[in-house]
């Protein structure tokens, strides 16, 4: 958890404000996507991930267009990373939008499925997303504003093979995005849950179905910078009219 | 279905580009704050609503801000008079975003409901929505796209007494959206529906609940233009990433 | 609406104990197989539809298994005709179980449904659920107890085309269930929707759509027997546990 | 883990039935209930429970009735006791249904939540429903038949502050039902997701809040034996009309 931060100078009347986007990786997925947009907003971005790589290569594509990022890696499951780099983070701004993107993924046939299989997705994906709430609550409720925005899937809403393990763990990471919008919405935190129905056209799929990728045609797959927008709306959401969750998927997607 | 073209040029490339809002009442209500929204986008607002005088009011408050709107009054119950709307709209540009916001609102505990207020709730709500997506349609799928967003509410969602036969209208209306979303969406229109949860701050409220509008606190009703952010927001999404459904609330809004 | 009573004694220590079925059509239907169980049960059968000729068909199956059974023939969709079926039933006993099985379909691309179709489906579905509803309350507080059930489909969870119209009229049905579970579950009065996921192994699918039929292979279409078990359960169910809503599908069925 | 059969030879033409019903404890609780209930319908019934006297209490009072019980005592968090009680059931006959009756519960605001609680909550609940199927399945496979069912909650549909913990683990094993439903039911095997809505009154509730169990007034809380009721109709639902999810709940529960 070393950091690098820009070197413009960002900042408002009440100093510099901080995105936080937890679960960044390629620079062609949804992460890198989401660190783009709230730095081109003028936010100080931070980010974290498995990949010190990867978060350094987003951190440099960010400041060479002019943004301020800094990378935290750090592991989402870990209570003491977290707290770390929450410790961090106060010392560079006020945090401001914190966003779970972390996710777990396996896909076989449940009996299949071993034991460390489907807690290893519940812990990326449902922990992580616990922890990293609580890591970014306390400063966000010391602010007295702030967005705390999760990323979801379809699956959270409909468990089924092969994905049992996958969406038993959205649906749990989906619960509780509900009950922190009921406790924090009244503190005046906004906590919104995206469900993401469809397959995102970044390096993942690119890399690993290209032919699937061919088959779906322009806007066929979610385009990552598409969805950026909708969580920058989220947060820019006037306070009397707050989604808690809001769906997206390509226009041709069958749903 | 008389109309009032506002004096200043709209138009892109391809001409005028129009908005079309059906159930546009008061001023201060959620209508016209769409009408208001569109029409600062730079979208020529035609404006439909029972009452030919809250329109007028709607449509010169818009030119005295130098934007384009047009009164055509009519039934949105009524099949002749949204075709004659929309052949109307026709003369003037290209049709791009339709909004259909009617309802009709019941309450009463469910037996004292009689079979008139039951279907007059529907056939404001669910027909009117329904006539109102096939005229609007048209001239959308002729174009080869555009928005065609319902508002919704949680009472869609959740059937509970006194508003039986609300509810069942709004569900209606909620199914319908989703199924021209699967049917169109795959035709380049985005159809989504939007859940306003919590009342809206607008002219009936203030005058039929003053106390309830003081006790919610400030932002504690739904500001139209909050709302009429979202539809916006929706209206400009990357169709790689188009929501189908969002929910909107007060922060304090127990859900 | 002229009666015809079975010659056997049906009665408790209260007398004749009464279910009303309305939506009854062919034999090898749903209606036909719920008044066949609760005439095996020992109810006395008031069967409901719009063809006399298929209702005395069914009256007299029950009747030659030794069942007590009545046609009462009516339009769901006219009040009065409702009102006097209630009136003739409280001639014959008193009314325990009240079942609303009858739905119009439509299956068009939406924006070749006629707003005659939408309205014609919401008719018979819908309206009609609710005059049925009010006209089977008033017997069923004056008993103080009994069951209001509604036969309900997938459709009504999700709309999508070419079921524009009917899933419109079945949601608007299941929200009206709820309203009704919500205000006189309280007064003991049990209220619940079954989602029919699937199709019915009845005379409808059987004459148009035989190799469907054959397809599904055994038990992979509804068998309106156990459909019918799941109704009895329902009305059995200890009133500290009852369910408002139940799916039933085949073993086979995707979903 | 040992073993107490009891003395009566239970038995169908193929052999004795077993039904195995984890998450047993008190006497006046859900387990306890659904084990009487199966044993009184001729299944030699194994209970598996973190308390082995609580176990012996249900054993013998089902013994005392003339029924056949045994207790395998074990945790549901861990994969080889699920294994070793799987094989003991083998040696005494065919198990032909199986429930997850576990939970966990904690109460608490989220930040006051630690990662221990988080984490054993999701442990019992849904690891263990996962760990439970599996071992469940490989014998009701095996037969070619059988019924899977797990206990739910509402708050596996809606999470909410104080039980942030609980409604995810819960909203994780609804999802795993659906995936276990979607995968096994073409395979004959009847998985099942039974959402209690409502406070049980069983020794939980007796113990802890006396005063709300006499509230809510009688079956104003929902009776164990009622709920177990649903659990055998479930088992006996024919296969081509099976229910996927049930809710359960007291005629004057307000929901």
């Amino acid at each position: 958890m070393t950091e690098a931060v820009g070197s413009k100078q960002t900042g408002t009347e009440s100093g510099t404000r901080l995105a936080w986007i937890a679960g960044v990786g390629a620079s062609a997925g949804l992460g890198a996507a989401l660190a783009r947009r709230f730095a081109s907003e003028g936010f100080s971005v931070a980010v974290t991930g498995r990949s010190r790589e990867r978060l350094d290569a987003v951190v440099a594509e960010i400041r060479a267009t002019g943004g301020h990022a800094l990378a935290l890696s750090g592991d989402v499951t870990s209570e003491s990373d977290l707290n770390a780099i929450a410790r961090q983070l106060a010392e560079h701004g006020t945090l401001e939008v914190a966003i779970f993107n972390a996710a777990g993924a396996t896909r076989a046939p449940t009996l299949e499925l071993s034991a460390e299989q489907f807690e290893a997705a519940w812990r990326v994906t449902t922990l992580g997303g616990f922890l990293f709430a609580r890591a970014a609550l306390q400063p966000l409720l010391a602010a007295g504003r702030g967005s705390l925005l999760f990323t979801g899937a379809t699956a959270s809403l409909r468990g089924r093979p092969p994905f049992a393990a996958f969406a038993s763990a959205k649906a749990g990471l989906r619960s509780l995005a509900q009950s922190l919008a009921r406790e924090f919405g009244p503190r005046n935190i906004h906590v919104a849950h995206v469900v993401v129905d469809g397959g995102i056209d970044g390096e993942r799929l690119r890399s690993s179905s290209p032919q699937r990728v061919a088959e779906r045609g322009p806007d066929g797959l979610l385009n990552p910078d598409h969805i950026a927008d909708a969580y920058w709306h989220l947060h820019q959401q006037g306070r009397s009219a707050w989604s808690q969750e809001i769906d997206l998927r390509p226009f041709n997607e069958s749903f």
